[in-house]
């Protein structure tokens, strides 16, 4: 029952712009936290912009998206000069949290729904908008040097699943991508949402 | 001289599967030692049984071998729920260290075999098991902020490379994988045990 | 106006060779800092010498270009044996940044080249050429538990940058591969040397 490639559509084709966006923010931000170049910024934003969707296009044997036109580098290049070039204050507490959050839900639901349109199986294709939405951040804390997002207590791995599961599911259950896109994406961002605003979290193991 | 893809046969595809499994255990204990939560341990769970596969699978050229069914990532979900579930006691003490000596001497083995069986030159052959063996166990350690099981000092690569080569070598010498490919897991599951069990390890360099 | 495979020449492979065989070495010398066994060297020279080159050929749909021969990985190897059996004191001080230097520009130089004469588009080839002239040091230093050189204060990813963006200018303007890229390589080398040299750096980001 997988969904034809363009049968994406324009709601879903924005959220993978939206993903691309944020995420390139987001690496341009951990970049500036810890005083780089604008190289670096530039580098930071491409790798975390495109690293999500670099590993998903790899895993389903598409040709990876942003290799074959200048547009998809040119977002990045443009997040990391928008925060060079804007004052720090702007971008401070919480900023990178929700930027990450919106690109977290984006990501998972594209990530799932391109994965379905492939002709991927239902849990590789939830496990692919899981695996790349959390792969940005995950490249991004690793280079920084930061502790990794994914062992932080707060729910975050669980907001992606939430997208991804939910886009699956409902575009199995015969509901478009106009539809079942904006529904998955937001699922997600409000719980992610949540976990930031209220520190919700899963309960952890016990020994 | 390669081997055609039918004769990895029964015995490989048990390596394989327990290659996946006993990985996939591996990465929920860490997400446990971490204490960290259900999600995080599925997550886990399927970064570290597929990781080495997966990368294996693409640097040979073949589709990533947990896409097109549920099957492997059933397993790995199934891995991460048995270490949730069970008192963290049954894992203490080397458990980790045994799983993933059995997982490294399995995809050690089947790593070599399938590359061979899609036409890899014996050297990339050998090391195409070496790496993929190595590679979920190393972003299991990555992800979870240990430091590198590389870099420890016990005998740990080699054992791989032993498995590797022996594949690699008995398949050339004509032996059917069925017999080949018990002996070399066998064999680098025997060195790693001993480096485990009585801290054997190879002479480190000197300045 | 891509170029053909063919036109690479060359100059070009064997910019491709000493990027490997540097690499390999910085590998080798980062495995030997840690005081490891001779099979962490292998393993470490195999990984940085040949990360940078995979994630390339990956990203722009090539098959991976040491799958299907041994030679590469011989390099690789002797290598790493090269630093196992040579004294400690050769490869002092700053040996290790000026070898990274010449595969910095030796990589970037080629991976534009490659990307070009795969279809890339201009923008993504510059990127593939900074990307993979990076991947392997990032690799390198991830794995030896070392902070990213893309962390550090002096010019690095700049001087990939400036040889990629060179051999896409070049080569664009019509200039034939023996020219384009002996001059690009050339630039990125002095600017990373100068960075060495005499501390060279951009200016950091100011909050």
């Amino acid at each position: 029952m997988p969904i034809a490639a363009e049968q994406l559509g324009l709601v879903l084709q924005w959220l993978d712009l939206a993903g691309i966006l944020v995420f390139a923010l987001s690496g341009a931000l951990a970049a500036g936290a810890k005083r780089q170049t604008l190289v670096t910024f530039l580098f930071f934003a491409v790798i975390t912009g495109t690293g999500g969707g670099t590993v998903r296009d790899l895993l389903i044997g598409a040709p990876v998206f942003w290799v074959h036109s200048n547009v998809i580098l040119f977002i990045c290049f443009a997040a990391a000069l928008i925060v060079w070039a804007t004052p720090a204050r702007l971008w401070r507490g919480k900023t990178l949290d929700w930027l990450d959050a919106v690109g977290l839900a984006a990501y998972a639901t594209f990530g799932a729904a391109k994965g379905l349109a492939w002709g991927v199986a239902p849990l590789p294709a939830m496990a692919m908008g899981v695996l790349t939405a959390c792969v940005g951040g995950i490249i991004r804390d690793l280079l920084a040097g930061e502790p990794s997002i994914l062992m932080r207590p707060e729910l975050y791995v669980t907001a992606a699943a939430l997208s991804a599961a939910l886009m699956v599911a409902l575009t199995l259950a015969g509901l478009p991508g106009f539809i079942a896109g904006p529904l998955a994406a937001l699922a997600g961002f409000l719980l992610r949402g949540l976990a930031i605003w209220r520190g919700w979290s899963l309960p952890a193991y016990k020994a």
